[in-house]
């Protein structure tokens, strides 16, 4: 059975999103990409575009699945409730489709990619490389979608 | 010219909404309620839920503008975190319909319902209760939606 995941790495300035299909061991690179509100637009207008923008995403490739990370509060509260509308934002436009969202801690996934929930930066870059040569993000958001989408099809293995 | 208002007090489990026409000095009820996201629900189902019966609220009254309050850091920030991201999902239903929403502090509400930045919850009560004899509002989120939106109509008239 091919799946094919949505992984999404939330931001109010940056949206890295990233479509990859898994079928028993083999991963296939589809698509990503960075969406970007203009920071001058009215907040609740970027989190409407963040909103729009994955909803067209959602139409072009019918993920069956999306994967996202969870939050958590870090040193500034401030930073995560703005971390934490955007990301609301993108849950709700996969929810509105009924595509199941799968939220994994940050920790989960390096360790779903790695082996290992610790792995540095370079370490989750590289194992993205090995498994799809073909995705050559352009950004690290985008890149991070790519690692999150991956570890996800890591994790349906385990899941299913 | 008569506005039609939308005011939303956002929450995860109570999501309370009013709509207020507001034509010069006359303020008039059109409609209240709570939207109650079942907590069983994984939470991207919840945050859909919230955008969905907003975005039918939307589609019924039409409103001309909407009026939600800002949300701060407070005590408990994963509990600010929960209620940001059910903030920003009844944020994109309304902006996603090109309604611009309008972002009031808490003090500013009352300010302009009462005439006083620190009213007690009795003093604003009191005055919509005056403002709309028919609301009767059967919840306190949705007695909160009617004075953010009521603010809102009073707002109006010292921005426009």
């Amino acid at each position: 059975m091919t799946t094919r995941v949505l992984g999404i790495d939330p931001g109010l300035l940056h949206t890295g999103w990233a479509v990859v299909e898994s079928h028993g061991q083999s991963r296939k690179y589809i698509a990503s990409g960075v969406i970007l509100p203009k920071p001058k637009l009215e907040m609740s207008v970027r989190l409407a575009t963040i909103f729009q923008e994955l909803t067209k995403i959602c139409e072009t490739f019918d993920p069956d699945e999306c994967s996202i990370e969870i939050i958590f509060v870090n040193k500034n509260p401030k930073t995560t409730l703005l971390l934490g509308q955007a990301r609301a934002a993108a849950i709700v436009a996969v929810a509105n489709r009924g595509v199941p969202v799968y939220e994994y801690e940050p920790n989960v996934i390096k360790k779903a990619l790695t082996g290992a929930g610790h792995a540095d930066k370079t370490a989750v870059d590289k194992m993205v490389r090995m498994l799809l040569p073909n995705a050559r993000p352009k950004t690290p958001d985008e890149a991070d979608a790519i690692a999150i989408a991956l570890a996800h099809t890591n994790m349906l293995k385990i899941l299913k």
